[in-house]
């Protein structure tokens, strides 16, 4: 059983260091968004937009976690945020420490808003907390309608579905409700944003819901 | 480095019995492949296509991996084939162990050709040899052109990419020429299929690339 109790320490590890940077972040009035999703879904196109629609209003900084490229981190900063990009050289998802270290290069008291851009991957990045306020997932319509059932740990673990790509609904015959459903079956609580990061639609309700949940934390962190 | 050697041993034992799983298949003259890709990509509707076309002249048999559900494994085998389920309980990849007590459970001799879907993910599946023949991986052109060069490793480790949803090249506006070049700057070797799950289009070709295989294995276990 040297493995499993190696395992349990490794998560100890974990929680202790995204204990500590959620109160870092809480500290700095900074709201903090784990975005996660399969390769492809279009997390980073989503946070261009999202960039680009609230660069005026709030000061928004970036962690990139990816396998080995850049890609993502240059795109994002392309956009004129604040971006550490992070390679996990090969590991299928982010953990507390690698925030950790990237949370020391940046300028916290700077900043209201941080993405930070997991691993494009459904499974690993779910066991990890990472400090953040919140957990957003994506998933693309073109993915099907039988992820939530297949990979419920993910979708347990986040508050939000961004489900992006609803311009491509008419093609592939689908309908978001039966899409919705099937999350809700899985996690009844969750709030499900129908979007397409493409043309635009649906994306005010998220930017709304990030306006409202920047000025939650801003007040709080105030008031401490 | 006790969490290094642990891994070693793992990685060891892991290719000590797809040596085991290979042998074996090749004695039984199955063709054996191994697919992966990201959830959502369309290797079961995939499998279900080509089930339904060489089900006449193949026997056909798959091992389906998947966290917790048995919803592919449901849908393959109302196309009549031989399914073994694996559940990973939650691991993001499935193991030649596992691999092997499945092939325990199944009739070999009966059998020309084995698929083994893996578990839809881009990232923990290259790291394992399960024994197969080849390894076919699918990539939606829904998820973008920047895929190979973020997950080296998968697209690597594969013989063949089936480029599947080109039948949604044109709304997406992508060009299947540069998601080929993608590929090939990742892995200039490899054979890229293009096509259409839902319309059939260049189904075909994978067909016969499929077919020359298993002809090519049962010649050599019949020699041997």
């Amino acid at each position: 059983m040297v493995t499993v109790k190696l395992m349990e320490n490794v998560m100890k590890a974990n929680e202790a260091a995204a204990e500590a940077n959620a109160r870092r972040m809480e500290e700095a009035g900074i709201f903090a968004v784990d975005m996660m999703s399969s390769p492809g879904s279009g997390k980073t196109t989503i946070l261009e937009r999202t960039l680009d629609a609230l660069g005026g209003e709030l000061r928004t900084a970036v962690i990139e976690g990816d396998l080995y490229t850049s890609r993502d981190a240059e795109r994002v900063e392309a956009r004129g945020a604040q971006v550490v990009q992070i390679n996990t050289g090969g590991a299928c998802h982010l953990d507390a420490k690698v925030v950790q270290q990237a949370l020391e290069s940046m300028d916290l008291q700077g900043h209201d808003l941080l993405f930070i851009e997991n691993v494009g991957n459904l499974i690993c990045p779910a066991g990890y907390r990472l400090g953040e306020s919140e957990r957003v997932m994506v998933l693309s319509v073109t993915e099907g309608v039988d992820k939530p059932e297949k990979y419920p740990a993910m979708f347990r673990s986040c508050s939000v579905a961004l489900v992006n790509k609803i311009d491509l609904l008419e093609v592939l015959e689908m309908d978001i409700r039966e899409v919705a459903d099937e999350i809700r079956r899985v996690n009844p609580r969750m709030k499900i944003l129908p979007v397409s990061a493409r043309t635009g639609e649906g994306m005010e309700a998220w930017y709304e819901w990030l306006r409202v949940e920047v000025r939650r934390t801003r007040k709080s962190a105030v008031r401490a």
